[in-house]
């Protein structure tokens, strides 16, 4: 990188909302697009008239594999009807919606437009797994996913590599699992709404009524450690290593900093921004790093002038429990190598100095991947509103959160960082 | 809309290339986007070192559904050597590399860039037809395409509307296909590089080597009626009213005004920049009209301050011969219901007034569909800066054109004006 980045036009957030994040039969991509779209209109304090938007951006990966249908930047337009403004899909893997953040601030920066409705979308429940795993293999490069190598794949190796160079171990991935889960029964719109530990209560009422004794596990890691409760996907990531599939939406007003006041007198300003690109694992140096995480980082830090210490909290891409720990280590939160040590402490816990994914994270809030980006940034939005309810963070004068979204094998990362003044 | 659209920052474009459009075995959407970027690093007169490329967007409208892959962005500034920079794909369906200019725009214009690479890539010919028929049906509104309606019907209806409301015929057509096909053997870069009337006298030789006797076709018009030569594909739309099955990448170098000669000494300056988004087919209140087109030109004639008549020649969206009828109106470069007499008349030849798709269109240079949309401005880059050789627009002081393109059924249309100064 060769300068800080700044933009000539300063960018406030006035507005977000996000649908339910699950797995519905009979809610397609509109109805969970307009969803979050009634949710954010709602927290718009002193009202938007939908007339008012300029443009729309939606991140979307890949409804066209998923559902048969491409183009949904006019059908959302049509669906809230706000056409003809124009609307425009971002694409970047599981970063497609961040993606969309990020051209609704250029479109405004650049003074062409001053409000602009960001967001996500993504239906994928609906086909079957073996479908859903094909598709996401779409994401990454072409030696990684047509030679076969799907995510869970992709994270076990990365994994292996982490334990390997910094001697952590299964349970320091089942420290993630746990403190994921004990945040998402906070979180109203999560997936899983359940801790680890209910799950084995659960499994144990379920064991007893069918008559088969049940196992004595001593608490959640023997229950993590046992292969009929937590098979093994792609060693050593196990089923509650990893996200679900998910269908949601969420999305974001965005408007020229001088007229935030129109809508609210509490808006967040955007005060860093990066975004990077990455090669994939086959070119890649560093099996415990992601260079694109890294250049969006030293991107967005460079434009506020913050370092990784001045972010209070934030979301990080934890599509599986490993990620998380690469991820809280290449945005400098702690050293490499440490992560693991972080969490085991209770750093990163909703109670830490250091919260990271106190909506439950992508592991138990939910994954529609395309709207993921945006809902992250909901998550730092209500925090930073101090609107989180039971999960809401004790630390006193929150006021700096960043969301950092990955796509791919690392291919597409950004790291968004808000401010409330 | 609201208020005259102005950038904070002034736009040039100073390098432009692409591949050859056709349909190949041999080569793929990376060597097609390559061949692209060799032209157009070679067509910037100071030189470009790709080191300084401070971003990369890509349209693509459907590779995963074309080539099951997905992501494009970052497997492309691999390619290039330029990764870790920020790598973005934009999807608009046939327009998606024109949204992909735009966002380049807006990302040097809010001043975090200054070196914006903008593309576009498609590869749809290893694909059956019936395949490729099903993947740009995803390309409409749900009501459309799921309901079984494909393009060449669309565009079947729109024609019919248009000769009922206006008293235009299938000769109307063929005038705009003729013409088209008059311009691309003079551009060596065009998938068809035959006029009608070599077509003509080629199938003429074909019968006559078979022995079959050759009918007695009079001119091209008499070639074109006869079914046996343009068979009906939806009435009134005939084979040769539609443009092709295409492989093809396109690009074009972005950068902020004040930078500008240190690439050339010739850049070309943009200066009017609209979209719209449309509804579809469904919803429409005029079926010889989009009005996604009618809301991109106010934006982009407002931003300029100019009207169609400034404007000396333009490349349109022309996927079936009654597409340029429509456009060539609602950019107002001809009032409703008039342009098809301006095409008989010859007003939009090469040599004509107001010359129309000089680059053979669509419908001869082909339509790699998210190639599609920085092609057109590859040609006007090439008009402009005096370099179109055969095809060169015999206007004195050629100063200004125009490029407009459309995806799916008018659910996103752009204008983009360029000047040379």
């Amino acid at each position: 990188m060769k300068k800080r980045r700044k933009l000539g036009r300063g960018i406030a957030l006035v507005g977000a909302g996000m649908s339910n994040f699950g797995m519905y039969k009979d809610k397609d991509s509109k109805d969970l697009f307009v969803e979050a779209f009634q949710d954010m209109i709602e927290s718009v304090d002193k009202g938007l008239d939908p007339n008012d938007i300029d443009a729309l951006y939606l991140g979307n990966f890949s409804n066209d594999f998923f559902m048969k249908q491409s183009h949904w930047g006019p059908i959302m337009t049509d669906l809230l009807g706000i056409t003809p403004i124009p609307a425009t899909r971002t694409e970047g893997a599981c970063a497609s919606s961040a993606l969309a953040f990020r051209e609704g601030v250029f479109a405004i920066a650049s003074g062409f437009y001053d409000i602009v409705l960001v967001g996500g979308v993504e239906e994928m429940s609906k086909r079957s797994t073996a479908e859903i795993t094909e598709g996401l293999a779409m994401a990454s490069v072409p030696y990684e996913g047509k030679a076969g190598f799907t995510f869970p794949g992709v994270f076990g190796v990365l994994a292996t590599a982490y334990f390997a160079k910094y001697g952590a171990t299964r349970e320091h991935l089942m420290n993630v699992t746990i403190k994921s889960h004990n945040n998402a029964p906070l979180n109203p719109k999560a997936q899983f709404k359940v801790t680890i530990r209910d799950l084995m209560n659960a499994k144990i009422e379920s064991l007893k009524k069918k008559g088969v004794p049940a196992p004595q596990w001593e608490d959640e890691k023997d229950f993590l450690h046992d292969p009929r409760a937590n098979p093994s996907i792609a060693w050593p990531i196990h089923l509650y290593d990893c996200c679900p599939i998910s269908d949601g939406a969420a999305c974001m007003l965005l408007v020229a900093e001088d007229i935030a006041k129109n809508f609210t007198d509490d808006p967040l300003y955007l005060i860093g921004m990066g975004q990077g690109s990455g090669k994939g694992l086959h070119a890649a140096e560093n099996l415990t790093s992601f260079e694109a995480t890294k250049y969006a980082a030293e991107e967005a830090y460079g434009m506020s002038g913050l370092g990784p210490e001045d972010i209070q909290f934030a979301e990080v891409h934890d599509c599986f429990s490993m990620a998380e720990l690469i991820h809280i280590e290449d945005l400098g939160f702690f050293k490499a190598g440490e992560g693991y040590k972080a969490v085991e402490e209770g750093l990163t816990r909703l109670d830490g100095p250091k919260p990271i994914n106190t909506s439950g994270g992508l592991k138990c809030k939910g994954h529609p991947v395309g709207a993921t980006g945006i809902a992250q940034l909901y998550e730092v939005w209500t925090q930073l509103r101090n609107q989180a309810g039971k999960r809401q963070i004790p630390i006193k004068d929150l006021r700096i959160g960043a969301a950092h979204n990955l796509g791919g094998t690392g291919g597409t990362c950004t790291l968004t960082i808000l401010e409330r003044r």
